[in-house]
């Protein structure tokens, strides 16, 4: 790498502990060049902007997600054995990502949600996707028959970022030691739902 | 109301306006001293320190929920119309709640997670205090035989928890119209649980 490729990947790395602790908001200038050792100047050489180094640290996060929780379930068969392990990998990382403080993309889908802008159209694109990824997950175990045919994939993503952000009030917040076994909970109960009713037999509820 | 009580009030207000768009850490003495018209030493002589006056519109956001979303539902008969009823006003809550931005309980939930101190106990307290609520009022529905008498209250609060904060980020961030949509449908998978499955003869499935 390059020096100027190393600064640039130490600055980031910076700005996302920051970010991770004190929120997109307690991420400034000022702090950024004590923590870096560098110059504001140099700072913004590097970025152009407070607001293009905070859009480039939600994408570091998102590739740090993306190399720690999806990537490794891709190898997985299709269908809920890799829904499962990834539901385990998102709620490991939302415990304890590899920054010092909380997943700073959950945190930054509440602070920026009245704040028109590129760093809004981007963590908005970021929830996107994983709502998308999701629902293909889904879409993957109904044509695996896992799920049943008439399951709604979007509803179903959608209940799944409900779990997760409420895994991280309860972990984080809360700091109640049964907030895993909940999270772990409320999927199997979703995961039940999005099976339907079918017994060993293969009867249906709906042929009751 | 005498001066002084007027003069807090209206600082609270713009407070919690403040923190509604911005976060708690967009909440600055300065910004709050411009908006009020009034000195940092006069904002200093109502709340004696940042910290007390974040503190106090937190306090105030939660006794203006209680008054918009709890206290409205306590007529009610208890059990499922209840807890009806309160879905429904914690979700306008969240769509629309009486601030320019989002609810600030909810955002400084995931803002403060990391930050030991009074602000986090104050927001955990309060997120606590959500949690009996509508456990307690699960554990009604149970007692009225609105729901199965196994249902675990605790696992159906967490689960309402993680429904509005998905449905925020949903109408909030995403914009999406059909938000409330998805809301209603997780909410009516979440009660159709926890009714068990329940025929109109009184048969259950765990009795098949």
């Amino acid at each position: 790498m390059s020096k100027g490729v190393r600064t640039r990947a130490a600055i980031l790395d910076e700005a996302l502990s920051l970010m991770s602790t004190d929120g997109l908001s307690g991420l400034t200038i000022g702090l950024l060049a004590e923590r870096t050792g560098l110059s504001k100047s140099g700072l913004f050489a590097h970025f152009g902007s407070k607001e293009q180094l905070q859009v480039a640290a939600l994408q570091e996060a998102q590739a740090s997600f993306t190399a720690h929780v999806i990537r490794p379930v891709l190898d997985l068969p299709r269908g809920l054995p890799r829904l499962e392990a990834f539901a385990e990998g998102w709620w490991a990382w939302n415990r304890s990502p590899p920054f010092p403080g909380g997943c700073p993309i959950q945190a930054a889908s509440l602070e920026l949600d009245d704040r028109p802008g590129p760093l809004r159209d981007e963590i908005a694109a970021a929830q996107r996707r994983l709502r998308a990824f999701i629902q293909q997950g889904a879409g993957m175990a109904v044509a695996a028959g896992h799920f049943r045919p008439d399951l709604d994939c979007t509803l179903f993503a959608f209940q799944m970022v409900g779990i997760a952000f409420a895994q991280t009030m309860t972990c984080r917040l809360l700091g109640e030691p049964e907030g895993l076994d909940f999270v772990r909970r409320a999927w199997r109960a979703q995961v039940t739902d999005a099976q339907g009713t079918h017994n060993q037999t293969g009867e249906t509820s709906h042929e009751h």
